[in-house]
């Protein structure tokens, strides 16, 4: 199955993403075998606040990577019900006229998972599509908050999509991403007050930035008519550019393969704990806890002991 | 101090919420020893997409129960920097005018942490101002996604801020969020549209709700003119009088307890493994890593085996 995948059968790359999403107890012998193959294609990231256009946005770009011949893999990442613990079935309509195309693979993925917004699985989906043989890899985040954080370590390059229009919480979010985003896009650029937007960000550009390495540009789109998409991939490309032939590039590389060490060990100490607790949760400890006749900091302390039981006599590891 | 705050002393409870939000080395005795004292106070989560206007509302809302006799906790939860690591100054000017009231207490706190949006951190600050005698403890978030997700876990109360001029990606976001929200609160009521929204709302809660427990309430509110907002309280009350007398309550509490439990492990273990990588990182891993003569799979096996080698010998328990 790996070796169809990497060939390119989109239904065996299905089955390699199911199993990484689901976490099964093949997901890790599949990532290390695809992992050679994996670090040529081109990751971006776009990110942004609700109502932004993100999809519409995405849907162009692979319009325009497409005329230039590349193949384009995309994960859109939803936000997850908290019960059901399930995707939500977006309405994804505006990229289903790339349905159709064997170049173009896209996949919704949940946002569950231990990082919050954006999971360690939705990384290796992307690392899957890498492997097998995208050009580009497109990772679409819903919402603001954690994800945009932590598609930094996961992109080549972070595109944040501003729109006219949004209030004033908006600039404090603006701050807290500021320094993510390799680029800006504002989008909605034919709507009344894209030029504000643009110049306030090219402000806090100014007054963040260090004056040492990439500067990031502020470039307006229209989703809607199109303009300003092709200016846009060159940019992104300009940014790719800039990623593999400088120290800054290299840096940033280091450090997400650091980020993905540690996500790999905390993933399989969580295993262990969790069959630790399981066990002690058949008792009635939640009750215990309930009347207030023990408290969360002691069973923790259990918890983990049993845990350490378990590593010493070489039950689990 | 922990003696001075439990009665009361500013001073000395903004000691313990910077000690358990720097997890210093007595963080976990703090916690340990406040314990005892928490489970008073009404846990009050305000949540919303950005520019929805809460902390306008959050403000009021301590305006209500100030008139009400009540002392009044807020932790207003900023997006953190992943590089600086610190909480951004957020324009908290509109709260300020209960900055002399010493029946109010406000705090910042970063969103770093764990569990992305809102962490174990947020949380154990709550309990703190619970355990020191506030009557309510509201925690305002940022931002949509994960952090909405993890109020539920908090809060007694979730009200979800929506404002009406919000785009269709809104329309995913509240689908996300629906089943969490205990109340939902349409702020900026003043505005063209607020009426859809309510409706569109309420449409929502006939589709998803199963006709068993709490009906989640559609208030109409503006922070503006203040209109709404003593109902507001009295539908926040209604909510809390339900959970407490409920088996739908319990069954919170008990859900609240056990992933107190486990986000105090994982906190725990993470310091394990982090000792572990540390040493292992020392060396020119990374560099291998980036040489791709290694991969993170076998390289978090390493680290595996040597956070092993240090539990069996005692050396990390």
């Amino acid at each position: 199955m790996i070796d169809k995948a990497l060939s390119g059968d989109v239904r065996a790359i299905a089955r390699l993403i199911s199993e990484v999403e689901n976490e099964t107890s093949r997901s890790e012998e599949i990532m290390r075998s695809i992992y050679p193959h994996t670090g040529k294609a081109h990751i971006i990231g776009v990110t942004g606040s609700p109502g932004s256009g993100k999809s519409s946005l995405v849907n162009k770009m692979i319009g325009t990577l497409r005329r230039q011949g590349k193949t384009v893999g995309v994960i859109a990442v939803d936000p997850s019900s908290p019960f059901s613990g399930g995707a939500i079935l977006a309405d994804r309509i505006r990229m289903q006229e790339h349905s159709g195309d064997p170049g173009v693979y896209i996949r919704s993925m949940g946002s569950r998972g231990s990082l919050g917004g954006l999971s360690k699985t939705t990384y290796e989906g992307a690392l899957v599509l890498d492997a097998c043989g995208k050009d580009v890899v497109i990772i679409e985040t819903v919402g603001v908050g954690q994800s945009e954080i932590d598609i930094v370590r996961i992109a080549d390059t972070v595109c944040l999509v501003l729109v006219p229009g949004m209030g004033d919480d908006m600039q404090i979010m603006k701050a807290g991403i500021m320094e993510i985003a390799d680029l800006f896009v504002i989008n909605k650029a034919d709507r009344e007050g894209a030029d504000k937007v643009a110049a306030e960000v090219r402000l806090m550009i100014k007054m963040f930035h260090t004056g040492e390495g990439w500067t990031q540009p502020v470039h307006m789109t229209s989703a809607a008519t199109g303009s300003g998409l092709d200016e846009l991939q060159s940019i992104i490309e300009d940014h790719l550019k800039h990623m593999r032939s400088s120290e800054e590039g290299a840096d940033r590389l280091r450090k997400r393969l650091q980020w993905e060490v540690e996500e790999i060990v905390r993933r399989r100490i969580a295993k262990i704990t969790e069959s630790a607790w399981e066990e002690r949760r058949e008792g009635r400890i939640i009750e215990e806890l309930y009347n207030r006749e023990t408290d969360p900091y002691s069973v923790a302390q259990d918890v983990l002991n049993g845990a350490l039981t378990k590593i010493r006599s070489g039950q689990l590891v």
